[in-house]
């Protein structure tokens, strides 16, 4: 059997970030967002809030993953440009969306302005991505998801794409622990990786205290064939005289 | 005159970062740092431990920027292939430096094996990023740095390198903040950022329980120019009744 893999990519619009002044906090979320519905983020990009920019990385993303994920530069204010982007990335005009237009009337009532009516402006042809968080939509343009940038929204949009994208089968990991340097192990996770098909072991040296140690995590979709990789990795320190750890380290 | 731009992009090569396992802590400190040295980060990209994908990350961005920086692959296990991977992307191949096996040995004594020795690995051509953190260098290749993915390596890495490489006038920040929402001020910053030469304003809204504000980040090279775009945005919240905050929100 041939399992499809579902592949996303993320790309993250804006300077705050590549100034180091806001740490993003998106990428791990919808990272594990995207594995519980059995997709794989595997590419992110961050860049500036320049058009021809988020236009290169979208359109270098959008023909290469089933899902594309875009994060910040939907706000009102001037420095929010990525629907422009977006619609150019695409080759259509931008449009207001009557429905967006409604949403943003109907909470905003005798406040609404030029500024907040902005973000009723969508590249033509696309769909919104209503939510509980945010009266201002998230917008789905062919397989690219345009998301905020704060992750209070973002989360609040995601959820609102719960359980709707077609997906594989989520990947499982396990992790198992010792107090021992993993070049003393190198040859072992070779051994057990080589053994088993469908799996990837990825090694995380840590530093506890005076303690060199590892966290060896072995991932894949059959949790079957993980416990035994992950038994045989015990096998394989407790033959070196190694105890495991009783937990994540 | 015209001012050169130094520009640098990174490349964080990472499963572990793209499952949301790990939450990255390098990007903002690398941003800092640079700026600090007069160059800006201008992309990242995140891209999983295959050869493919990195070289194709690193070949892209090489070309384009003055520097690159990747973190992360460089340890002694199996799933390190960051060394393989930037010997593929400048076509040469990874022979083992001297001087990089006479580190480790001093290092390691007895200890030494020949999964601690893969850390001698380079590409052909290439110099070391000695540093007083790791007795595993990093690696510079060409534009590119090759650094490790454990934030206090990296951080020596960088520590190594301050000062070395050339750069240009740091980008300075100042900030001015109000409990506004900022659609309301959106036509301010605007007329504020056309006003002055060199400037960029950026607008990043914030929730404190229930009150609505916004930062407003003014960036440039010339401090001058930035205080009186900072006095500007302060004149026009107030010609709006709105007192700025005293600090940051």
């Amino acid at each position: 059997m041939t399992t499809r893999i579902y592949r996303a990519a993320l790309v993250i619009i804006g300077n705050e970030i590549l100034s180091g002044r806001t740490q993003d906090a998106n990428l791990a979320y919808l990272a594990k967002w995207l594995n519980q519905q059995g997709i794989r983020l595997h590419e992110v990009r961050v860049v500036a809030d320049e058009t021809d920019d988020i236009v290169a990385a979208v359109n270098a993303v959008r023909a290469r993953y089933d899902y594309v994920f875009t994060t910040g530069g939907i706000g009102p204010t001037h420095d929010d440009i990525t629907v422009d982007a977006m619609a150019v990335a695409f080759g259509v005009p931008v449009v207001t969306h009557p429905r967006a237009e409604k949403l943003l009337r109907d909470h905003y009532l005798e406040r609404i302005s030029e500024a907040r009516l902005r973000m009723a402006r969508v590249p033509d042809g696309a769909e919104l991505i209503e939510n509980a968080v945010s009266a201002a939509p998230g917008i789905k343009m062919g397989n690219v998801h345009i998301m905020a940038g704060i992750p209070s929204v973002m989360r609040g949009m995601l959820a609102a794409l719960d359980g709707k994208l077609a997906g594989g089968q989520p990947v499982i990991s396990r992790t198992i622990s010792a107090y021992v340097a993993e070049s003393s192990v190198a040859q072992l996770l070779i051994d057990v990786e080589k053994k088993h098909d469908g799996i990837l072991i990825g090694s995380y040296p840590v530093w506890r205290g005076n303690k060199v140690g590892a966290n060896f995590v072995v991932s894949g979709i059959d949790a079957s064939i993980i416990d035994i990789a992950i038994a045989d990795i015990d096998a394989g320190l407790r033959a070196q005289d190694i105890e495991p750890a009783s937990e994540e380290i």
